[in-house]
């Protein structure tokens, strides 16, 4: 699409580390709050209890209602293995090649990040450690529609897969019957097992309960619109979920010395994604901040997304000047942004002070895109500010740990007089006698 | 508390694998679900908004009414590092070296459990990792009255400072103003930097949006009571949170050669916490399952806490026959337990077949109390079949990862043949150029 020139013009946020307000209109370009609404959460209950009760039926109802799929049996919104291979088939054989390059890459930065059970003896003898297993079935959401994308069928699966989940679970709403059969070929390559085309809450609770055809899957993964954030919040405790994800949003830190073209294209490529999205750019050049204006009103008008990357310049984006690298590090981890470009000389540097961030791109050749499909790293990341505390989807996500102890005869006995106490201390006395009943000599029966 | 005679008959459920019933009949000896409500959420989004718009004076106002503490100021609800050491030193010297020696346990088991960053080049020069770094601030919600363990301020604490986290808040209610010197002595041990005396879910909200004199906390851990739990899952998202845990429970495998007396004592020490307590033996010897129910027979009246066990056993507890290993082990990882004693000969064979526990303890010796206070592993554990998909409280609960990728303009170049095809199928234009515009040959100005 290409824009009239009286559209041309865009009004970004331009912000100053000087300014005395910068706080709060920092803090107002920030805000996020989810949308969720007690209607909806009332509708998802709704739903998720007749799932429950109904299985099946229930879901050929919902689907019929809201995807317009006039299904009778279930087996008409299930698509096996062959189905999937033959999507892959048929695929151009560049784009072929193009999803499986990264989905190769994808599995050799994850197998990288399997963590490993372990285990050592005290100098009592006691045996202490953690067991590492995978989780036993996964399902994973897709979005149907013009947010279907087959590399967040890569993202997802394949860590799945790398940690040795034994069967892989996805489903995605096909409305009108509509397929996308890049999705099908990546859930091929990512070895997803089954596929149901079903969305929305009725998918999640489907996943998260079982049905007569469905199995209850161990976790729920993968990004959907408000139903599904509600649903899965929701059923968060029956089984695990991922993150609830937020609008993506980019923080490009510019040296000055990056093409400001270059850098207009990174603060479009997470722009394109919605109206909601958030490209943040901070520098402390103010020439060069300039210069980056004027490549995104000339550049602007060439997108083919120019409306969705201009209003989400204009609602979410700002160019921030700040007075150098300390205020810069500064601002990045006041934001902890879900994708960070250091697009800065030595940025290895500035790594040790960087403390939250989902994905860290280093140096100006490092554009999030690459990390978006092929880099190898997860595109799967921490929005609105929570990489203060979570971390990019990962092997790690479909494990588990269960601790291990194993006592010798004088090991419980020299504990027990410990935990005898404590247990005391809190009037636990069951525990302290299970205890003491270990403790040598009183171990025979009283 | 000795019960009088009529008391004394407890009917625990016993079930067989043979019976044509045992599928349905272990369901519902299993089933729980969390006792939330409408009501209890309405409440705690009111309290929850309070605290947002009114922060320091919502907090007062709140005390004031459920914990009938009269405080004018929030000094007067804080404790500071002098307060906790004091407490410390006014322990008796046997309790406080018991703690010592668990809380020295606890750190050396949790330290090698800590996650590192890591990294590696590929064939094309890129640098690929992941960056591990602790969280800032955490909250530890510990509850009042009878239910303050001592034993869980180490446990939530002490990973959180292995870690490497920064600041650790404690929130702790002390209605009408009841200060647990145990707890506080604790909190100085595990290195607790501040201790509000809030509680409920104005504690909560208070540490996940911060107030005054509360500063926001990047995640919550700790047990509490319908309110705090309803709360933690309100506010997940905009802080992180542990796991939100049902009642606690243990599955006792025994291969028949175990003194019936500590099996009983061991079924006793799950039950004692509360009513709703779960604890289930299993064997394949009915003349041992019916010494182990003579046993709790004869103990059940000595017992402190008697009218609890009694309740709990009655109602969630069971004695389950089982054809031998095989089948055992399928319970094992059906209930997939919060705790899972295999107190049976060469219990470490049994490992690999175990999918699904958040402990295992090994051998008889390795009584559960051993490990809920001192042997060193974490006693924060999945509950009610959450051992499926979680994992233990540790220091990886403490940190966040984030990716790291930096391309050489080769590694780019290459990268970006793939990220353009796979952008332009996804019709994410402004991907693809972003990529383009690093391929060697185009990098420079248009």
């Amino acid at each position: 699409m290409v824009m009239s020139p009286t559209d041309l013009k865009i009004d970004i946020t331009r912000l100053s580390t000087d300014a005395s307000d910068f706080d709060s209109r920092l803090n107002d370009l920030l805000a996020w709050e989810g949308v969720s609404s007690a209607e909806v959460a009332a509708r998802v209950e709704e739903i998720i209890g007749a799932v429950r009760l109904d299985g099946d039926a229930a879901l050929l109802d919902y689907t019929r209602r809201f995807d317009r799929l006039d299904a009778q049996d279930m087996t008409e919104l299930t698509l096996g293995a062959g189905r999937l291979e033959a999507a892959y088939r048929g695929l151009p054989p560049a784009q072929r090649d193009a999803l499986s390059v990264a989905a190769e890459r994808v599995r050799n930065y994850h197998q990288r990040q399997k963590p490993e059970s372990w285990h050592y003896t005290d100098e009592l003898g006691n045996l202490l450690g953690q067991q590492v297993t995978p989780l036993d079935r996964v399902g994973i959401y897709v979005p149907g529609g013009k947010a279907a994308y087959p590399s967040s069928v890569l993202m997802n699966a394949i860590p799945a897969r790398v940690a040795g989940v034994k069967e892989i679970i996805m489903v995605v709403p096909t409305p009108d019957g509509v397929v996308n059969e890049l999705v099908l070929a990546a859930a091929h390559l990512a070895q997803v097992d089954r596929v149901f085309t079903l969305g929305g809450a009725q998918a999640v609770a489907a996943l998260a309960y079982g049905t007569e055809t469905v199995p209850r899957v161990d976790k729920i993964v993968g990004p959907g619109n408000i139903y599904v954030a509600t649903a899965k919040r929701a059923v968060f405790g029956q089984v695990g979920i991922d993150m609830i994800a937020g609008p993506s949003e980019i923080l490009v830190v510019s040296d000055g010395t990056t093409d400001p073209d270059w850098l207009a294209m990174d603060l479009f490529s997470q722009a394109e994604h919605d109206e909601d999205a958030q490209a943040i750019l901070v520098g402390w050049d103010s020439e060069h901040l300039n210069a980056v204006a004027a490549s995104i009103e000339r550049l602007l008008p060439s997108m083919e997304r120019a409306e969705i990357i201009g209003a989400s310049l204009e609602r979410r984006g700002a160019l921030i000047e700040c007075r150098g690298r300390h205020e810069a590090i500064t601002l990045i981890n006041r934001i902890a942004p879900e994708h960070l470009e250091l697009s800065v000389i030595d940025a290895q540097s500035w790594l040790a002070e960087v403390r939250h961030a989902g994905a860290i791109f280093l140096g100006r050749y490092t554009s999030e895109a690459l990390g978006d499909y092929c880099a190898g790293p997860n595109h799967v990341l921490p929005t609105s500010g929570t990489a203060r505390f979570s971390s990019p989807l990962g092997v790690y996500d479909f494990q588990k740990r269960s601790s291990i102890i194993q006592c010798t005869a004088q090991g419980a006995a020299q504990l027990g007089e410990t935990a005898s106490r404590l247990a005391r201390g809190e009037s636990l006395t069951a525990h302290a006698r299970s205890a003491e009943l270990r403790i040598k000599g009183q171990g025979d029966r009283a």
